[in-house]
């Protein structure tokens, strides 16, 4: 019997194989002194209460261009009902070994993670950087108790390096009227075992509350997809969207530099078409992605011509540098470029050498409805 | 722990359920007798040698709008190795019944195959509208020989009341430099073995032999992606592609309607923007496709203004009505008009109420190399 | 020679008449007792400065599929260049006579117009549904003063039965660091010669201001692209944008019921993604784009499932409703579904057979940053 | 009265001064020892019988990123209506005089041409890198006779300078039913009065009769859109297609090299996915196109990743190399990548460090209905 296998094998080798690879990749640029890794930090896999392979989702990443996911299946034996019922033969780490073995030389960086499920308080978590979900069961199955067992899987998450993070503060299923900070999250913040927070969730979309809790407590925001089925279904990509995602300013293009850059909070979220961070990352980004391609000056003015060669909109709003009149709103959109005419108000001031002009960017948000002051220097 | 679990588990009803649907439907109309069924008669999964989940299948169908697919996983224990290796505890019949379990209520109707895979000749086949793999497996495992293995895998499916078809004869791995009926296959084809050809396979592309083929032989001509991977890599979505498929003209909006017409050879390929098929059905396919909006008579002659209201491009070349002047080349977009100026070569020649001129219609083939005949009749 | 020129002409009979037309039509669904008819109120050609041929305008809207456009040269002998140094040979209606003959049997109405052009205050004022441009010339050349200037062609322009806007409060040019109502405003308002105030205007983007002053005054809020150049070079049609548009609700497919809708302030503005309006208009609308597809009871709660057949993404936040929990942020985008699941909070409620849930649209504005209030009725 | 024209022009400057400009450029290597300008030969404005003003080619050209187009206008008295009966007070050179001025500083070469129009034979010719066309029209006005007038104005032409070509010799109004070389396109070859030839017209397609001419006599194959109307209505941008170009394969970014290309038949054809030319520039074009990004060597072959960073599409086939098995046919979109497994068909061979494997180029034509015959070389 053996042998027809081996035959029968050796008549196939990979159908699939001479095959054309189709992507649409988000463009964002490197910021001084890091690189931009683009990434997901929340899917789901039939392994726990997913419809698709793990390997679906590193094909969704080489399609978006993204540099790395991570893998988040829900740990509960409750939400791994194919382990369970036994129809897979494995335990909870299986998910991630698939799809990090099928990301090996496709260029995408597979994070190892699991989310934490209990009721709320204190609801989701995610533990990425992991290296032991089954650990983690475990230890959420360890109490009844939803903050018991929470803080049970948190600790031993922890104990293996993760960073962990507060999932959709924001879900209906769990906040149905408003977000609450409750006293179990502080109570979580405060041993230490709360490193970051989704502002932006796929399903739920933006919670202005977390970001600010975020700002105010210098937690790390993150952006989930949250995904259980195929992205395609979700993303409209037909029409050039991407999905929502990290923006993480790392020190190198390796999996230790994105949880380095977690732990520190160099990260930016950017999802339907808005940025949001701090501003010592925001102010660098918008100064790569708007690049002056010529300035021209006459006797009336100077006129400044932009490109943005990235897949971000930027949305500009007139702001300070009364002395100067220019363009109150203007979008400068994905590819293309735009000319801004600046004139002094004052006939007699002259423009110099250099100057500068101020904007507010309106799709860049620092903090939940404050968007980044930005000023466009021309030499 | 039974009640935690439960007490857990309700925490979560489907985080995914308040969810958008993007679709990127294909338009196809119907034509007069027949509804048009669109569909995948080739799809695998990781139950075979794929890289997705079953559901995966049924959730890129409903993103392109068609009604029907057939999962024809690898039957052999060689090329099911998750489940010959105890990853999934199942039999061969799994990966169908999780696709037809998930796409209950979403309107797309999934057929049962399975692709029995052996050496070339005779090479591959696909038997669908069959409703145990196990029992094909186990055929095709009864020889080492790949004719005996294959003839009798063909006759178990036969009396499963299969359809059968020879897939992709021209996959390079089978047929290197030239697409080859061996004589194995007049063996399978007189035995009553053999329904239809893949003409075309998104793996290998359009066969002009097996096209010939099928008209010589009567046999149904078929597609199939025979896609292992997601859809979304291979086909340019973001551009406007579909997939290969199969445009089945069917008495019926059922499985039975599919089968009953692919049985009677009531199919046309669409693929790349050509279409492929007996001039019977793309005769009226095209009278659907291309709706005549206004005619407009003037001293000079007759403008006849066209839409096209379908994701299948027409490209025109004037043939034959040499008594008219009019456009010698033109394509009718998706989605757009076009006019056509018609007038008399000889003046005297009057254009009454109703006449006719006559097309190639270049993208559409009856058989290899073969373009359709098309009369545009004007009333 | 004559009889040269008539036997050359004989020979081309428009060499561009047998044509495709590829269309992008922007949907937007009729509301109860309206057509919605979509338009752009202001439009320049190379009669006065812009770049490019009556004919064109024409052209663009019959791509978008706008119902009807506007042409407003400016009026002035300083901006009609090519007329006054004779390079054209007319008056000033003739950039208004093209479009419009051009358009016969296109299905465009095209509105005639003129932009008076003074500086601020009172700044440009768009008068449409006039008859006679030259008069609007010379009223405006009546005095030096721009207020009188302005007030001598608004009352010629009244007396030919004109639409009166005031254009671009927020223009940087006129308005370089905010936005102003000056006296010279209140003396044209309470005169009666302002009908209409631009909010968005695609060189200068939404005005709140302006917005503001629209619902606080019963003026008619307006939408123009003041487009002088080709607008496929301003509008990102490769990526499915429209250009801002009015959204007129009329009581016929008629530029005098246009005429009345504006009058009457039955307008609405779609522009960049969002609509502007009063809530008697866009909850009508909001109910005509979101069409209940199916809804499904079971005992745990309610699935409802929504399809946005429309060209107007519609941004749901929850809001009230404080008894259901559902889901509390979601964009439906066009072309596609989204289901939302909602559930009892007191497990103790019935959800009998109608009920409402309560949104604020996000992406619908009554007045500056008011978003629409809406419930979504379940029978 | 001249002081207040000067104080209402100062209120303006260019009210779409600070503007976005969107852009959706093709994309096209260089080739060794050659820059390739894409370019349209053939376009009409207002001047004749267009719809569009000159400065829409010019934004047109930007919008697709094209290196040039030729203005050529019909120059005959009849074909120039505005001008003759005065609504434009100019003389026939103004067409390319106002599309030069508004090119300049925007990167876009812009020829002076003019189209001699008359009846067949011989047709349509257009004069290209003219200096005068009053001085052509003059000519073909010289003779009631068409040949005679052609022949007069292509000899004027040729004193110019002129690049000529006989234009759509296929288009249904000269030629209705079938395409005729005429003993005059004898006389005016032998006469050394042809240069060029369409064999793509945007309104008649692809002419297979011309393409066989040009290679049968060494006429340099030429495209044209002969775009009347605005071509965002012709050329389905949003579905990512580009209206069809020339690509001149220049020894500079000059007027001079692109005519000295032409002049030397350095030039080919991209129109609907196709690209018709010679193979000394299509050779090198296709290697510029594939980019081999890896080699992986394995013991049972190699496999070759290649990309196509171009806006070209490229369609294999299989052709010789009869010791290797490879993919038949597959077709490597624009932006995509493909993996091409090449495994010796004979065990023995061994696969050393280069190695060629041949194909058909299906969509690259040297001839009518002859393939490019290509060799990819890995090292």
């Amino acid at each position: 019997m053996k042998r027809i296998l081996v035959s029968v094998l050796s008549l196939i080798f990979s159908a699939a194989a001479s095959a054309q690879t189709v992507t649409h990749p988000v463009i964002v640029p490197d910021i001084p002194g890091y690189v931009t890794m683009k990434g997901d930090m929340h899917l789901h896999t039939v392994f726990s209460d997913g419809t698709v392979w793990p390997t679906t989702r590193v094909e969704e990443a080489i399609l978006e261009g993204l540099d790395f996911i991570a893998i988040t299946d829900h740990v509960e034996v409750g939400l791994t009902k194919r382990i369970r019922d036994g129809l897979f033969n494995c335990d909870r780490n299986k998910s991630f070994e698939i799809a990090r073995d099928f990301a090996k030389n496709r260029g995408v960086i597979v994070i190892h993670g699991g989310e934490i499920t209990r009721g709320m308080p204190p609801g989701h978590f995610n533990a990425t950087f992991v290296n032991d979900c089954e650990a983690l069961s475990a230890a959420s199955a360890s109490s009844k108790n939803h903050f018991e067992g929470m803080t049970a899987a948190l600790k031993e998450a922890r104990r293996q390096g993760a960073f962990l993070v507060w999932n959709h503060p924001h879900w209906n299923r769990q906040a149905p009227n408003e977000t609450v900070w409750h006293p179990e999250h502080s109570d979580i913040y405060e041993a230490g075992l709360m490193d970051g927070i989704e502002i932006f969730n796929h399903c739920d979309g933006y919670s202005p509350e977390a970001h600010h809790w975020a700002v105010e407590k210098g937690l790390t925001i993150v952006s989930g997809t949250d995904a259980h089925t195929m992205l395609a279904s979700r993303v409209d990509y037909v029409h050039g969207a991407f999905r929502p995602m990290n923006l993480v300013f790392a020190t190198a293009r390796s999996e230790e530099a994105i949880y380095g850059a977690l732990k520190e909070g160099r990260n930016a979220v950017f999802a339907e078409g808005k940025v949001y961070g701090d501003a010592r990352f925001l102010v660098p980004l918008v100064d790569e992605i708007l690049k002056i391609v010529s300035v021209t000056r006459s006797p009336k003015g100077v006129s400044i011509r932009i490109h943005n060669g990235s897949s971000i909109p930027v949305q500009l709003e007139k702001s300070g540098s009364t002395a100067y009149g220019y363009i109150r709103s203007i979008t400068v959109l994905p590819g293309s470029d735009c000319t801004i005419n600046v004139i002094p108000l004052d006939k007699g001031t002259k423009m110099d050498d250099s100057f500068s002009i101020g904007f507010k960017v309106m799709n860049f948000f620092v903090d939940a409805g404050v968007p980044l002051d930005y000023t466009l220097k021309v030499k």
